[in-house]
């Protein structure tokens, strides 16, 4: 299955805390169980544990497929040591590509038991993009349920220039996945795997027009699922009902702090009105990841006859109609919004931390740290706006293959987020929006999007965008490029003034022009094009990346 | 101040996961800024991060003084340089000797954000006790206020050998520590500081008859914390009553978690009905150190005319008088007991988590790990006693200064509590008691413990101590010494048949000496003794150190 030492030092390993271009330090994570370190506890050891302190509880339901966490700690036993004897070792990545199925969880424990990694793929790509992810991540073992999806795999195997990854096809109960699984076995190695080493790898974020792999340490996954099982309220009495789409970090944050406390998780395959009602009332479902609207208005259409007692379900309040059938949430979390990524396992602060506050993001979970910095990386005082960066245990350790971005994003020590926000008076953290350009007027950093933000709060104004255009007394002044509200028709002085009640003097537009339309790509912004029609660009001093 | 490479090789210190007797290793734990680990979070980080998220928030009480997290993490940072200046070093350690202050949270993040360790000291030992901690824990600052311990304090330094620690009194506002503390400058040299390594060193369980210091790192206190958030139901709107000993670990695990969300701590120098009353109704206190039943008693007494609001107070339930005058604690902690020891941060086993249980110490939190043994260390299947092992975040690095106990309880990396216990079917972990002796009788271990609660379950026992005697079929048979209570004469037949009924029969005595007190040394059974009277001793194959 592998040609030792071929595209090892290809390989980019990204240990606890920073970067590193050989493979063979992720190797090291690994040892016997001889010098076991006292404090460390992975995701496989979690496994481990909740067989022996679980023995009555369900872990996860899948269809017709029930399994108890000793069963499920068996199977992922059992999936480890076929894997191991597959040739796959630590630090190894492991491309799951179907819609949801428990066996996605079955990879994960036995990458964990490893010290391997999952990337769970976004199968709704379109076949060039899956195929840059199946070169990209160069994973050993590519498993995939083809049910649904035959037609886009065909074609990203065809793009795709991997050689060396194994395909094994996990659809059905007598299938590739379920021989390879049967075939280890049940005696479990206990290699002791660093919790600080990634294991679930989640693409995300574009930069440079493809997306880039987060790599989550267990023990980021352990602590946030801790963290969340206190905001969300969650304990051994719960079951999850996991609609969402198992490439997404979120369902993880549900799954993972039932599973280190015992709570059930049951996977569809679909998220319809009809699936979700029909798991709900069967499993007597408690939490779901978070409904889109159109989802609970659909919900809320098919049982208005009340066929379907949902009261098991705790949510957040939507309309009148909604509240009646389920339970509405008191939990922290319910309480407030927070702010986060892929690349902080989810949120970082959140409302209700330290009491109400200002902002409704709130304020930084105990895992992690957050400050406001300009672009040297200074912390910036209170009320000032700067990119948001953090560092702490659910932090993760960096993308994968990616030094040039990592060594930037990550290099300081400090994760930068590309995110932009500021400090309230009281410690509470406001999240503008995505960096973009920064535009430098005199010595004044201006982040288009906090203006654009203000512009766009004006009701007369239905879309705005700010650019840099040159200035010859500050190098660069604002321009603001906005699109008036059906049948409005602002004037510059009137934007002019509004954005200088809401923000200091140096951050107004100082001219406005208008137009029908703003120029978008991918529904963002395309601030080339807007420079070349209004006579902006350069950013002298910004960085010159959108995100 | 220090005189550089003395005492280092004596040292002993105890990094995370395993033991090693060179200081000079736990010096590494500390480096300058650049090349930050991203996952690390200090208790030092955790205190900078409160500065800027509770501005608004009161981190404690105590006296006159009221300190705001940002003026608490000023202090800290003060003291912290001060300390710095004067030599301390990443590794090094601080005793507080004093009842109940600030000052002492105060050394505990300094020392921190050093790298150093805080032991608080038990002030109410006997001289010659306390002289054994100073001169076995080789301090380089010793903190002490003397009120109330004048002649302890005297006499126990009198009888010290250690030279070389500079002691520095903490009494007063205009006293040497606040002129230390105020010597120190403002500018927080962020060190980064090894999460993993040891801060909070707690003197418990006697050895060989000294006590030894546990040592807790910085993550086993963090991780515990949010558990105990959790557990507890915290957050920032509760303010904790410490009237409990702050030598005592427990009072820190009310402490930590308010101190991680943002809480307050009001500090009570006595621990008697009327302060109790006196600062739950003026800080409207929400939580207590776990009040003993005659303290419950004595305010209930105290408090017949409510003169005393005390209803902002979340305790279990009492007595109907009491129970009238406090909110009931409804929280998860609240529901059952647990299992645990100051070598893992308190509890270990909780009650409620994976829902009921047969025991009521219930099952293993998700930062620790819980395995039941043989005298190998080799797993033990479910119903079988054998002793508590542990590993995970909240496990204690090991003892300080105890090269051989480190080897003998923490070396094969798992902690060996000592305690003994089994697991249940439904996978809680059921505790027994402390291990003591063990007697092998023929190929079966028995301890002890185990059957001496059997014992005293029976109606017409007062007390109870099973030894091996010599057999010469097993090698070692047990014989039951047993105390009967007033008025009563239990036979031999009777107890045994009664242990035969509760235990596996081979644990039954196989004969029973009837006396009128067992021998005891400060409450413990003296086994040696009772050896000597009834013809006792030997232990093949069991340890002989009675803990």
């Amino acid at each position: 299955m592998r040609t030792m030492g071929e595209g090892d030092e290809a390989v980019a390993d990204v240990s606890r805390g920073r970067w590193e271009t050989r493979a063979a330090t992720a190797r090291h994570a690994v040892t016997r169980s001889t010098g076991r370190p006292l404090g460390n506890i992975s995701c496989g050891d979690l496994s481990r544990e909740n067989r022996r302190r679980f023995p009555h509880l369900t872990a996860f339901v899948d269809g017709a497929t029930r399994l108890s966490y000793p069963l499920f700690d068996e199977r992922t036993t059992r999936l480890a040591n076929a894997l191991a004897a597959a040739g796959l070792q630590a630090g190894d990545r492991i491309l799951w590509i179907g819609k949801n199925s428990v066996r996605c969880m079955e990879l994960l424990v036995a990458a964990a038991k490893l010290g391997a990694i999952l990337c769970p793929v976004n199968w709704r790509q379109s076949p060039d993009e899956l195929a840059f992810v199946i070169d990209d991540i160069d994973a050993l073992l590519i498993v995939c349920d083809p049910r649904g999806l035959e037609d886009t795999l065909k074609a990203a195997r065809t793009s795709s220039r991997a050689t060396r990854a194994r395909w094994v096809e996990a659809a059905g109960e007598d299938g590739e996945y379920e021989a390879l699984l049967a075939s280890g076995s049940a005696v479990d190695l206990d290699l002791v795997v660093d919790a600080g080493s990634p294991l679930l790898a989640i693409y995300t974020a574009a930069h440079d027009g493809h997306p880039s792999a987060a790599l989550l340490s267990h023990s980021a996954l352990l602590n946030q699922a801790v963290w969340l099982a206190y905001m969300y309220d969650l304990d051994a009495s719960d079951t999850f009902l996991c609609a969402g789409p198992m490439f997404h970090l979120g369902v993880y944050l549900f799954i993972l702090p039932l599973f280190v406390l015992g709570g059930t998780t049951v996977i569809a395959t679909r998220a319809d009105a009809e699936t979700i009602c029909r798991l709900t009332v069967q499993e007597r479902c408690t939490v779901a990841f978070p409904l889109m609207q159109y989802l609970i208005d659909e919900i809320t259409e098919l049982n208005r006859d009340a066929r379907y007692d949902l009261s098991s379900l705790r949510t957040s309040s939507h309309s009148p109609g909604w509240d009646a059938m389920v339970t509405l949430d008191h939990s922290r979390a319910a309480r407030g919004s927070r702010w986060g990524q892929s690349e902080t396992t989810g949120g970082v602060t959140w409302y209700g931390v330290g009491q109400d506050s200002q902002s409704r993001f709130g304020r930084s979970s105990p895992f992690v740290l957050v400050r406001v910095v300009d672009e040297t990386g200074a912390e910036l005082p209170v009320g000032e706006v700067g990119e948001l960066v953090v560092r702490g245990t659910v932090v993760a350790n960096g993308y994968w293959n990616r030094e040039e971005l990592n060594a930037e994003t990550f290099g300081d020590g400090w994760r930068h987020t590309s995110d932009i926000g500021k400090r309230e008076a009281d410690g509470s953290i406001t999240f503008i929006g995505p960096k973009g350009n920064m535009i430098k007027s005199g010595v004044e950093n201006i982040y288009p999007v906090e203006v654009e933000r203000v512009l766009r709060s004006h009701p007369s104004v239905a879309d705005a965008a700010v650019i840099g255009v040159p200035d010859e007394k500050w190098i660069q002044s604002l321009k603001a490029i906005v699109v008036p509200a059906s049948g409005c028709s602002p004037t510059q002085d009137e934007l002019i003034v509004h954005c200088k009640q809401k923000l200091a003097s140096y951050k107004k537009p100082r001219s406005v022009e208008f137009t029908e339309s703003l120029p978008r790509h991918d529904g963002r912004i395309d601030y080339d094009e807007l420079n070349r029609r209004h006579g902006g660009g350069g950013y002298p001093g910004g960085s010159t990346r959108s995100y």
